[in-house]
């Protein structure tokens, strides 16, 4: 055995949710966790900065995986579109937190004892 | 001007590194950032859990960044690759570390913030 074996896996996070943890998704749903009522489409839009097919195609992506409903409504004439979370998806969405609590705080140790640069090569090596 | 008018891009996250967010490129660079002198492929391989095809792909994708550099060697007759973290990925690692700070923070506010569930349509929606 050596002490220099590196932990199988140990930054494999498995945890960290694709659905959740896509740049796009990740400014949706935590939007969304903010406000139990939900958020209409429009104000949706402005708060993450997307367009209209962006975000259309990401809310299917979540509504598909159960994390957001959507409702249909108007106002006067105007149809509009509410999404809320889903019981289930705020669950997976702080199990998600959760991991990404534990991955910052992998970052946070490996930047820190990480920090001293070695400029000279190890026998044997040269750049590509 | 309406309270109730949502702070344009609040959630939009443009801080938030694309190319180190990977799920697969954000446990490589970790591994990465926590050892100065650099991983082996294969022991990078299996820190992350990754096929070799799958360690190339996203290695290609950090060099052409210009956030790892990827050196050739030979221990006896087997050739060995050593991946390091150049000076500017680490920089740009620790910028995305305090960007993912930022929205874990946000996180879990919204997650306080929204806790409370309500089950009631507001007049005018139905499910879609």
């Amino acid at each position: 055995m050596s002490d220099k074996k590196p932990q199988e896996g140990r930054y494999a996070y498995d945890g960290l949710d694709r659905v959740l943890h896509e740049k796009a998704r990740l400014g949706i749903v935590t939007s969304l966790a903010a406000r139990a009522d939900g958020l209409l489409f429009t104000d949706l839009k402005n708060l993450c900065q997307l367009t209209d097919g962006n975000l259309s195609r990401h809310l299917t992506v979540l509504q598909e995986a159960g994390i957001v409903e959507i409702h249909k409504g108007w106002k006067g004439r105007r149809p509009q579109t509410l999404t809320r979370l889903t019981d289930s998806g705020r669950k997976r969405y702080l199990e998600y937190i959760a991991v990404l609590e534990a991955v910052l705080a992998d970052a946070v140790e490996a930047a820190r004892s990480g920090r001293k640069v070695k400029k000279v090569l190890p026998d044997g090596f040269s750049p590509a």
